[in-house]
């Protein structure tokens, strides 16, 4: 399809692994997702970037992942599924370590991550295509997210801008006092 | 300096503002500031580009900002400065409300993050000079971080992969009881 996916320098996007150079910040198949849907609707008005950047990480915080299963013959492992609750890549990791009982080095995590990377690609390649017709739709946050924000967000408070999942980090939710 | 800077969609790096698409996530200044590094050194060999990254997120962490003043003819505000402690847009954010008792969508918050951004182009365009020279080092992990996974890393437990700084969000370090 031409410029600008012809000259994009792909190998820039190595930066993104493991949450950026290993800092467990965003989830790197996310970062790289997220870049497409950019380059595809690069405008000031980002609506419909946000949209499909919020269902893909919605989706990505919910869903059961890996999925994508390689022929037996490329990469014969078993590989757990686990959900990682949140976009940020530590916290991803750390999910699937308890649910695979591997650690966060082992060959095991690695390919747990090819196969994330497979995953968010097919998720992200739909939204696209998806976003193509012209009423199409898209999941917004969280129910858990959507509540918090009621309160704090931009009508509320407003002491709080985020669309991450809450209570992964703030376990006391559901006894808010508030 | 040519090729890939020229052809380079400047354009598609919008999704990186408010930690991606207003998530919360990766600060949009630093992952902008991580794929100029990425696009410097985009090797499979990421040494040279972890160092660099590993500076600039530590310095981040740990420096109060924002530091640039424009000129008054271009914007006038008062902005306070504040210590991020994490390369996270939320909390970084959050860091400098409670500092300035600004909500986190007024106009002095949205400077705040331009000229936050500006610093962050200062240092990266020094860490990547400094890179140019043979013999050049550069500042490793925080003492908070570099004390957990001596524990917790790939040479111990290697129950975590993560290089941001911990004590952040994990508020029992210090007290942490192994």
């Amino acid at each position: 399809v031409g410029e600008p996916y012809r000259s994009f320098p792909l190998e820039m996007m190595r930066y993104g692994e493991g949450g950026v150079s290993g800092w467990g910040s965003l989830c790197g198949a996310l970062n790289g997702a997220a870049a497409v849907i950019g380059l595809v609707y690069p405008g000031k008005d980002g609506s419909r970037r946000s949209e499909l950047i919020g269902a893909l990480f919605s989706w990505y915080e919910q869903t059961k992942l890996p999925q994508f299963r390689p022929a037996q013959t490329v990469a014969p492992m078993e590989v757990p599924a686990s959900v990682a609750k949140s976009v940020l890549c530590h916290l991803s990791v750390n999910r699937w370590c308890e649910a695979s009982r591997c650690d966060a080095f082992s060959p095991e995590k690695r390919e747990r991550c090819r196969r994330l990377t497979a995953d968010v690609v097919l998720k992200t390649v739909e939204l696209l295509n998806r976003s193509q017709e012209p009423s199409s739709h898209f999941a917004g946050l969280s129910t858990q997210t959507n509540s918090c924000v009621t309160c704090h967000g931009k009508a509320g408070r407003a002491d709080v801008m985020v669309k991450m999942r809450c209570d992964t980090c703030h376990t006391h939710l559901g006894k808010c006092p508030e």
